[in-house]
């Protein structure tokens, strides 16, 4: 675990404090973005994003990263029932039986990701962001992430509350916070 | 063009003012996205993505605006020059040649997104975000964006300044500009 905390170059955080520009950086907690990077960089792992609802914003924060280029080489966004089918290779019998927002969905896209991508591990988000195409089954705010990592998948429900955006935001940031966890719990 | 402005609902935009909720809405202006899908929708039109620096940022903006299945179905990130060749279709050559920042990289990633996405039309998406990789030759802020529609491909170079994600979201929003524009001008 290298170049794991910036902290390491002052005697204390609160050394930083008061200081402005560059050094105020050094103090700030590292984002779930960066703390993803930092983690696959340290293990030499590649990941790769299969993305409906969120549309590429989970890709989009890891790009923000610099440096993410050493971890991250393609994404898919895969929006519509065909894509997700094409581009990834989840099977039509599984949509039609579960549909696009489901554990079952969730599990082949992020599995299609990671072999379509030769990635290491890949990580899916699929789910209703709203505001309609909620039901009673299929509500707005529900989400299922996926990561497949070494050829076991976990897959995560998620109940969230609020805008379209808000719901999305909050999908990536646990799709980002999903890959922190299956690596580091499988170590 | 028909349902261009909410203003309508109002005697003037004026008559909204210091109200709450949703009422404030109908008197902020149409975001770059949200102007894209609706000219997009009255027109019929399928769009797709090929973005590079930007990461999924285009996409995840236009599936930000409620109905956007209906314009959008799917989008590629090929953030290295292997995932541009193989999603995409971009050749050895160019990449070679012109490099993966250029205007011949962008219109073949517009190109190549559109006729695999069965799109009508497609932005694309390349350039150096910094703050590192930068050259005398290909210095931070270059980007090239792509738009190809019905066979035609545009491509515009920009040179933009600031951090990273703000030479990202600066691109972004210039790639929704390109789409909106080329659709109108082509009218």
């Amino acid at each position: 675990m290298k170049d794991q905390v910036n902290f390491e170059r002052a005697e204390a955080p609160g050394d930083f404090l008061g200081q402005s520009g560059k050094e105020d950086n050094a103090v700030r907690a590292e984002t779930p973005e960066e703390a993803v990077v930092r983690i696959l960089k340290e293990r030499g792992l590649l990941l790769t994003t299969a993305e409906s609802c969120t549309g590429g914003m989970v890709a989009s924060r890891i790009v923000n990263v610099p440096g993410a280029s050493d971890v991250f080489h393609a994404g898919f966004i895969t929006y519509c029932d065909k894509a997700k089918r094409k581009m990834l290779g989840v099977s039509k019998k599984t949509l039609k039986k579960y549909t696009a927002v489901s554990a079952a969905t969730a599990a082949e896209m992020a599995e299609g990701a990671a072999k379509r991508a030769k990635a290491d591990i890949a990580v899916s988000v699929t789910g209703i962001a709203g505001p309609d195409g909620g039901t009673e089954k299929f509500p707005v705010g529900l989400v299922f992430l996926g990561c497949s990592i070494s050829g076991k998948t976990e897959v995560e429900e998620l109940h969230l509350n609020g805008s379209r955006a808000e719901i999305r935001a909050q999908a990536a940031e646990l799709a980002l916070d999903l890959v922190r966890k299956t690596i580091l719990r499988g170590e």
